[in-house]
């Protein structure tokens, strides 16, 4: 039995002042002009770390810390983009960066490992304003793969890349490599072990049911995902995973997915996802919270909340990040936890793990 | 300068005797025999075979016939499965194996040469009663690899699987393989040599942008698909393709992206799109034209075009065929052509493939 969990806050309403004058011909024009004018708006960070069984029984207050603090530092760097007249690109991605640098989450360094002992990741990223994106899917020894997904974006005329080709093309445009090592943590590592004795025990029972709750809870555990809007307004997402411990045949998820894992469009919203993945596929949740704001004119918070009953209904598990063009931030999860957490230009900051 | 061709059928209203009965406890529990009260609906099938400069005047009588005499082919086999009481699935893979099967279009045996000389399919297919979906990208040597993405769907809890995973999974799956001379056609060869021959000349000018129309047309050119409504009133998509010629990287297009090039849902529609891939994506065209059915409100026809539209503003090109829960078919282009046809339960039977 599963319940949507919801918490949305609204930020500060733009003052009226602080509106763009609507365009004329000549401030269509100057680019600049308009960019000064609408400077004063206020700005916002929304991340995740994951959903899943999260209980506040089973964590240490170290491991409390440790997650709380990591996310602050998340946040507070792609605040800091945004507090200095950066992008909402730029501060998604680097907030990522932070969390793909943590062994904390199962993206980057932390991320879980496939059947063949192999750290595989994907992660995706979209601009709102131009609905330009950039993709990578099974790759490799990437260090940051969101900085590869922000290459495919900026440098091609291409929105996806897959496997070696995907590795060649971040080689050659300069993307930090690490070996093997790097991605080695016991802690995913032990969750392969474990997953493939567990599999093994299906094996010898015949069994071809897996408890899905199981799988998402070891499996899935701490895809991060960013989404901001800048001082000008425009909004920007990006997700980042290492996708399922065990994980065979190639399979990818979500996270790599626009539309999917990963949804950006000025017009609405926002939005990444995490969980089991097959499920935000099916429901193209990113794309779909957008097309709930945009056509039926739900807010965001009914939006995601729209989505997530969907994708319950079907059988998945997992939550929704998001922030609209009113900078207001909401998320939405039906797991018993998400890590997550919110800065905004108004002076809230807010990190959580739990049902609250 | 692009304009948006139209063309939609509406088909037989289905008698309001053949409704469902609204579900009350009893019917919803006998699922059988609500089958049976639907057994008498409209079926139809629609496919496409690419979209591209398509003009009469390139044409000679032999290829016109050989294209019509194959899309007839693939429309027959499809519509014969949905005949005999098969599924709307069923159907969308039988014309989408013929498709495959002929060196006419690309994917398949037709399929188009990537940069290192090989053929590198991308296919999906989705049961618009479940959402249920399935994908493979990037593999090679299969011979009908709608086959292997309908495998993923039926047999394992993923929706994706890409590269060399993608290829042991379908071969452990008794999926069918053909070596590299299956592939080979010479044809498709020759667009490879002359996209390489083109970008060592644009390279040595050290021109960045290729023009877009051209590498349209020899691109990207013949991706197939098919969307189905069976006597039960179940919908279905497939697409399958070889991509773009020359491409490098690893890159994956449209037609293996659940929402992008392929959609189903009972609720509204079933999509399948070819086109310049990554516009497809990024508006995430096949759910885009379901959820302004659902959202919106607007006909069957009225949702490709607005799709269409979404593209081409955005610099894209290609087309969209598609039918609607109540058996209308329409398509939307906004290239010169597209190899296209439909056949209902009605009787109608049509095959195009210029502006008309």
């Amino acid at each position: 039995m599963k319940r949507i969990l919801l918490f949305t806050v609204f930020s500060l309403l733009l003052c009226s002042s602080c509106k763009k004058e609507p365009a004329t011909s000549e401030t269509v024009e100057n680019v600049s002009s308009l960019t000064e004018t609408s400077k004063e708006n206020g700005f916002a960070i929304v991340i995740h770390g994951g959903a899943g069984t999260i209980k506040k029984e089973n964590m240490t207050s170290e491991q409390e810390v440790a997650y709380r603090t990591k996310l602050q530092e998340a946040l507070d760097a792609g605040y800091k983009v945004l507090e200095e007249g950066g992008s909402s690109l730029d501060a998604v991605q680097k907030s990522v960066n932070i969390m793909e640098d943590s062994p904390l989450f199962n993206a980057g360094k932390g991320a879980v490992f496939n059947s063949a002992g192999k750290n595989e990741l994907d992660a995706s990223i979209m601009d709102g304003k131009t609905l330009n994106s950039g993709a990578i899917a099974g790759v490799k020894q990437i260090k940051n793969p969101i900085n590869a997904a922000r290459i495919v974006m900026d440098s091609t005329r291409h929105v996806m890349m897959a496997g070696k080709g995907a590795e060649d093309f971040a080689k050659l445009n300069g993307i930090e490599f690490e070996d093997d090592n790097y991605f080695h943590t016991e802690k995913r590592y032990n969750q392969l072990l474990k997953a493939q004795e567990r599999e093994k025990v299906v094996l010898d029972h015949s069994a071809l049911i897996i408890d899905t709750k199981e799988l998402i809870d070891d499996h899935k555990y701490g895809t991060v995902g960013a989404v901001a809007i800048d001082k000008e307004g425009n909004i920007a997402a990006a997700t980042s995973t290492g996708g399922m411990t065990n994980k065979k045949y190639g399979r990818v998820g979500d996270s790599p997915i626009i539309g999917a894992g990963t949804y950006a469009n000025n017009k609405t919203c926002g939005v990444s996802a995490t969980g089991t993945g097959e499920y935000f596929i099916r429901t193209l949740a990113t794309h779909e919270a957008s097309s709930l704001m945009q056509y039926r004119n739900l807010s965001l918070k009914e939006s995601l909340d729209g989505v997530m009953k969907q994708i319950g209904d079907l059988g998945g598990s997992g939550g929704l990040i998001a922030l609209d063009r009113n900078g207001n931030v909401a998320w939405s999860f039906n797991s018993t936890g998400m890590y997550r957490g919110y800065k905004k230009s108004s002076g809230e900051n807010v990190v959580k793990f739990y049902e609250e």
